[in-house]
């Protein structure tokens, strides 16, 4: 973010549940997100935006584009999960990358993860290690991960996502995801190369979702381009947010 | 037990890595537990022995099975996993069932359950409440099972046999298991009613994999039918060991 801050006004919500974000009874899917996104948009009288984002925030600027693609001037996003992934996401083999979002619908995961300090560096640090290829990417960042994930309310409200993002998971690993007309917005996405949960494989499908896009590897990173490669990340932004402004 | 206790010698020996056997390096899966119950046979100069069991002890009966019918009179089993189960173990609605044997293949696991003896009860304690179909089954008992995983090298002795049994399991759930020749021990199978783990309708195909087969569902119950309904699993044993002996 210091990398673009220069050049853009940025903001950068905390989703509802989320990071220091209310903690309101959930759970809270894609759905309810974009509708506190587009209400924010609304607040601050912001008539046209850019949309940056990674992982969940895929899912929330899918909805997004569909319910008011007239906000958008361009979506520019990494690794993420959308509809052509498909029964690929529950193929067996792929068992042991996803069983984290059965485990966070549990009632009991944020009180197992967040029972002592070091459990949730246990948890967090597993994921933020086993996702990246650069294996240290996180190291310096990890207290404050911790520090955030043990804030009150904070490790049940993300793990609710996985409960309202449920259903509609099922039906896409199932291969039923309702076929919605494509988003026209132009789309830059930079998939990592090296992404041990999302293959870049899987980008195959994207076409049928994003009219108008931009798709290319990012190369030498696993699930966190933007953490793993930054300088890169920015430029990657930075020159698609110029080339959809000429 | 106590119930079986006046009529049979019975013996019941904790599996490699699990309870007070050795936590010798693993993993262990259920050709290695199977190869360590004929030498104990050996040990105790045993020739013929009925054998019973439930869950992990179907998938190491199997192995007995086949490695030495010679040495078992009759197999009784409560539900477990055996190849006809095949695909359906792992469809996309049966995800948030089976996630845990993923999650105890991973390097944290243990840590994570055995952080703390609250962490341990409500990790263990979630199961046993939600396999049960009589809610309160190991209500009395929660602590005893919270003492015994919290041994040193018990928690992580038990997952380990995750670990061993991954690939088996995948092969299964692609519908690729080894075909094998059936068993021809006789044996009889009581699957729960009410097992959310392992569904009565995946008794179906029990056939394919024992040749001298009955099988019944056992009524009220839920995954632990010897916990939930200990007189009529006495029972059931019994009848079954008094029929194949006469």
């Amino acid at each position: 973010m210091s990398r673009l801050a220069n050049r853009y006004e940025l903001i950068v919500p905390d989703l509802r549940g989320f990071g220091d974000s209310s903690k309101t009874t959930g759970p809270w899917g894609a759905a309810a997100h974009a509708a506190d996104l587009l209400a924010l948009l609304d607040e601050l009288a912001i008539e046209h935006i850019g949309v940056v984002g990674h992982d969940i925030g895929g899912a929330v600027m899918q909805e997004l584009a569909r319910k008011a693609p007239e906000r958008f001037t361009g979506l520019f996003f990494f690794d993420f999960v959308y509809p052509g992934i498909g029964s690929r996401m529950a193929e067996p083999g792929r068992l042991n990358e996803i069983w984290y979002q059965s485990f966070h619908q549990m009632p009991m995961a944020a009180a197992l993860v967040g029972a002592t300090r070091e459990s949730c560096r246990l948890y967090i640090g597993h994921f933020l290690q086993h996702w990246a290829h650069r294996k240290n990417a996180f190291e310096e960042v990890l207290d404050l991960f911790i520090d955030n994930f043990l804030k009150p309310g904070n490790l049940q409200g993300g793990f609710d996502y996985y409960r309202a993002a449920h259903d509609g998971r099922i039906a896409m690993m199932r291969g039923k995801a309702p076929t919605l007309p494509p988003v026209k917005v132009p789309t830059c996405i930079r998939w990592a190369e090296h992404d041990p949960l999302f293959p870049y494989d899987w980008t195959d499908r994207l076409g049928e979702t994003f009219a108008n896009l931009d798709c290319a590897p990012f190369p030498g990173v696993g699930h966190f381009p933007h953490r793993e490669d930054p300088d890169r990340a920015a430029r990657e932004i930075e020159s698609f947010f110029d080339r959809i402004s000429i």
